[in-house]
């Protein structure tokens, strides 16, 4: 019998995970459910109430100790809301409350899922034993989250490592968040595709026009694709860079779609990288790619809340 | 009798400073010396050693608990060693050995200055009682110090918060530190006065081209000067916004020369914020001047040791 268990919670645009995991990591049940497109905010904590209720049901439960979140952000760890940008019925949504009630009053923890995904990879993947880390993932956007002394570091609201919205060129395009030159705006998938079709490189006859079609056509030695790849690679060395002159990490971990294009998208990277890591402390700064799966929201939840004491 | 005394060091390139600190960061005897300039290693050691002499001639020296530095940068506080960019005799040279044989033994904190400064702020100036706070020196140099969770942040190596060398314009100037686009190569006073020169501003009779006098030309209203000043606003703005979004820091103080300049630094400043502090957790970023004088990098030295425990 587990007595030391976390329900972990992944919340995301397109489903809401579960799973009962142990001391070890290890996943021992879990739960699915799609996020309810354009849903209303209570549909989606019905789908979230169904996720939690096949978790309670089982014989396992009274073994749970305390629940882990990791959402799509912005979160507000303080407040215990949520308005996930793909969740648009959740504006400020009260999901802490919502979690406690269906849980029987457990210690709930939230924080955002690139902090959670920082989680997973600093207590089982490539940032183990790491004091300074910065993990990303670089997919449809670009997240992050950190490890500082040797701890998560999710900072007063869940947020932060939000890497993918600091401004890496301040006269640059405009990003949807508001700002200007971020890094997701130049460096996401969808802006990696957008910019080689934008300098005239076509798809296949799949019509697929995805970051990885730009990084097949690249490694089959497109020059629009390699460039649009190598703008990217740019644009992300800048922020790690920026993030480890500001935190002083030592290894960055690259996880997400985009970076499974592999040494396309790392070449180019560790390569700019050596333009703008330049001061003394932050040029033996590692990137290697993440090795956590896809249950790295899941065991990030419940890394984040054993962590962080599952208040 | 004091008991609980700090030995406090500011090293910088033109003074080696020294004071006896008490527990309420009270300067009780101070020492100084010129830093020999182009001196060897071993002359600007001798320097900090009659610092040292004379502070340890003092009926209070038994009182000294702790000895804390505060150093240009870059340090490296693992090692010991410092190599200060304006101290070039000064190369990996093993200053925490030289002041331990120096003081009978004392345990030595060493951080970098930014982080002394940061230190000083949080203890008894601006950021006092701040969870999240960026501490700025903006003036020949753009330099930083960070408080996370609370605590003073130095990093591993005593180097955090070194903000004047992220990239804000990855295809900006070439920065003398390798970079390009670095916050200090928009921002700071030689590059407001260079800026404002190139342009076409003149100083006037007194022939002072400093970013002081660009200052007073852009409170008369001078268009070129005011330009000036804004796009080093924006290049804080984007550095201030990044390190808030990446770490969650709720305050940012701004000392040194040039944000004596008052509103015509800060209110561009604050208006540029808006453009790239975007995200719900950074909006309420505040802005504000430092309030520590001339003494910050001694109490901040004596603040970092105290904070740091003085291993």
């Amino acid at each position: 019998m587990h007595t030391d268990l976390v329900a972990a919670l992944d919340i995301g645009g397109t489903k809401i995970a579960g799973a009962l995991v142990d001391s070890g990591g290890g996943l021992l049940l879990r739960a699915q459910r799609p996020t309810p497109p354009q849903g209303e905010g209570e549909q989606v904590m019905a789908a979230l109430g169904e996720v939690l209720e096949e978790l309670a049901a089982s014989a396992m439960w009274p073994g749970v100790r305390a629940v882990g979140i990791g959402s799509a952000g912005p979160v507000d760890a303080k407040a215990g809301t949520v308005s996930p940008v793909n969740i648009p019925g959740w504006r400020e949504y009260p999901l802490l409350q919502g979690v406690r009630e269906r849980t029987g009053g457990l210690p709930v923890t939230l924080v955002g899922d690139g902090v959670a995904m920082a989680a997973a990879e600093h207590w089982q993947g490539a940032a183990r034993g790491r004091t300074g880390a910065l993990c990303m993932v670089v997919s449809t956007g670009v997240g992050g989250g950190l490890v500082l002394g040797g701890e998560l570091h999710p900072g007063p609201s869940g947020n932060a490592g939000h890497i993918g919205h600091i401004s890496v060129d301040l006269d640059g395009d405009s990003c949807p968040c508001g700002g200007r030159g971020c890094v997701e705006r130049i460096a996401s998938g969808p802006n990696i595709a957008r910019r080689a079709l934008d300098r005239g490189w076509r798809p296949g006859p799949d019509g697929d026009a995805s970051a990885a079609a730009v990084a097949a056509a690249a490694r089959d030695g497109d020059p629009v694709a390699i460039a649009s790849f190598e703008r990217a690679a740019r644009a992300l060395a800048a922020g790690i860079a920026a993030t480890a002159t500001l935190v002083e990490v030592e290894i960055a971990v690259l996880g997400g779609g985009v970076a499974k294009a592999g040494e396309v998208l790392f070449a180019p990277l560790r390569r700019a990288l050596r333009d703008y890591a330049t001061l003394s402390f932050v040029q033996g700064l590692e990137i290697v790619p993440a090795q956590m799966g896809t249950d790295a929201g899941l065991i990030g939840a419940a890394a984040a809340c054993r962590n962080l004491g599952c208040h």
